[in-house]
């Protein structure tokens, strides 16, 4: 099975090596990341995109843009370096793990001591840490999950928390990936994701690419699915969750947890510890980013309500914890009652 | 309060005028139709939709297509009639009002002896006695399910099931612009129900139109409006009710009828007794219409999946009775259980 890398290093290692996700599903296009203009071009236009990828994104494409500077003093690499930071963490305020990335990297040129090369060498082997261990990430969220998939799986998911999302094999998507790799017959059925359409645009394409059986619906098909029994189990990603297990997700997340509690169908949350935000209480406390009418107005560019309709376009909801089944981290699966008070990694933000 | 009139005569009587539903929401073109060919590609191409307005465009239509043998003999007039009406039952096969309205035109032409111009008035008149009854049926459901919408209600529909689908006032929408204009302060969430957005496209439209305020959602956010507690009854319409009750309407009304009971919220079905099936002993019994997985894959024309990728896209969904709180009728409000054996009219196809 083929898994894509929607981040990683060009074979030569001396760029970043993205998938422009701009032209999925249409056309697979590589795109080599080479200047400081390149990488903040690409995390600003969502050529590359998901919290996970992002954070890899901005730490490999630090490196990238600070090659030129490898033969320049000390003193004036760490200047550069740290303007070359600012730039980079700027170009999305709202994803944590792109400035947690930026400043672990940061820090580690901070403990070298040498010339600039010794420094820039230093950086590209934390750069692959964070790569690697988003990839592990991922390996031990399929790897827990992977008992809750039997053979023979129908499993609905939504949005995009896929490879596509992540340096590795996803969050969601590494249990279904694992299990597929393990000879499991799994059958995925796909919420395309209003407005913004990341399931029928980037799951649908990843999942096909690898090889699994995967049906785009229209978001509101998911409900009869259920009901004619065709859904097994369902497992969605996470942005943001709270101390008490209420589940902050891509908006449609919670429509699709009333559904399967009415028809006794599990539903599994799939996400890193980083995603457990202790300091967050509940759902209540998750503030909701209310995004532009024209993502629902005139989607991918045909005018398909009245130019001033009004339009209530909230980027997610929140899902309770007690129509959540289960809750499948890097750490472990968590079952109810939910308490992340001892988590302890940075939250990650809604992005 | 203006209502819009989605099929009608023009002031001269010889054309039938429709609102151009292809041109919506971007612009409100009136056009009158004058031949058999405006008629039938009226019908074909969507410009006229919903099945009650179908019904009343295809027997208004058949009157202007049959305007130019008024002079002709009574026999080679009968002759066209019939060819006539053949034509025009055949654009849409699935819309069973369009059948039954032009074959009571032949009927109605039968009955009528004279000359051609003599059995022109009788059709003219039996076209707008159609016009008008379906007018008059929409005001009944209105004005049965007023009693249901309380002032200050926020009421979400899915779907249209407006005037732009009927001669009158619409079927679930019906209420609604009574309600508004008894001066109750009513408040519409649309869902703009994918594949085709009729929500978007047609139901906001109007609604704004009518000086009503109506905000348009995806459809995967009408749960957790719900559980903000902003929803406070559903309508939708129906395509066909059978006997127990159990409605098949557009795909999605089933989603919204699982969310509304798990929050408590009255779920309201509004549906000439037209649509009542004796025959169909309950929802199992009604076949759904799969349609293209291009309505999926390149919604307005942009490609959002991939060509190849497998879709799931049933046209409709079936709500059973014990989700619905009431069905409003013509004649009615009918709480459960639900037995429609003695509807006697006609049952309206899916469509």
């Amino acid at each position: 099975m083929e898994i894509i890398r929607a981040v990683d290093w060009n074979p030569d290692g001396d760029a970043v090596r993205i998938i422009d996700q701009r032209r999925l599903p249409a056309t697979l296009v590589e795109r080599d990341l080479r200047t400081l203009d390149d990488v903040c071009d690409a995390i600003r236009t969502l050529a590359v995109r998901g919290a996970p990828a992002i954070g890899v994104a901005g730490a490999m494409g630090l490196v990238v843009a600070m090659q030129e500077f490898a033969r320049e003093p000390r003193d004036l690499f760490d200047a550069r370096l740290r303007e070359t930071a600012a730039t980079i963490r700027s170009t999305r305020p709202t994803a944590v793990n792109l400035p947690w990335a930026v400043d672990r990297m940061l820090v580690c040129a901070s403990a070298v001591r040498g010339s600039a090369t010794e420094a820039l060498d230093a950086l590209r082997a934390e750069a692959t840490i964070i790569r690697d261990e988003d990839r592990a990430m991922c390996e031990r969220i399929g790897a827990n999950g992977l008992e809750l998939i039997p053979s023979g799986a129908r499993v609905l998911t939504h949005c995009n928390a896929g490879a596509l999302a992540t340096a590795g094999i996803g969050t969601a998507l590494a249990p279904i990936y694992l299990a597929a790799a393990a000879g499991r017959n799994v059958e995925v059925f796909v919420d395309e994701t209003r407005p913004l359409l990341q399931g029928s645009r980037l799951t649908s394409w990843e999942l096909t690419r690898s090889g699994i059986t995967a049906t785009v619906i229209a978001d509101n098909m998911a409900a009869s699915l259920m009901r004619a029994g065709r859904i097994d189990l369902c497992i969605v990603g996470a942005d943001r969750i709270a101390r008490n297990g209420d589940v902050a997700n891509k908006v449609g997340t919670y429509g699709v947890a009333v559904a399967a509690r009415h028809h006794g169908i599990p539903m599994y949350v799939a996400a890193p510890t980083s995603t457990f935000d202790p300091a967050t209480p509940n759902g209540d406390a998750i503030e909701i980013e209310q995004r532009s009418p024209d993502e629902v107005r005139r989607g991918f560019g045909t005018l398909t309500a009245s130019e001033d309709a009004r339009v209530h376009n909230p980027a997610f909801d929140v899902t309770p914890a007690h129509l959540i089944t289960a809750i499948i981290s890097d750490r472990a699966i968590h079952y109810p009652p939910y308490d992340f008070a001892l988590a302890t990694a940075p939250a990650a933000a809604l992005a």
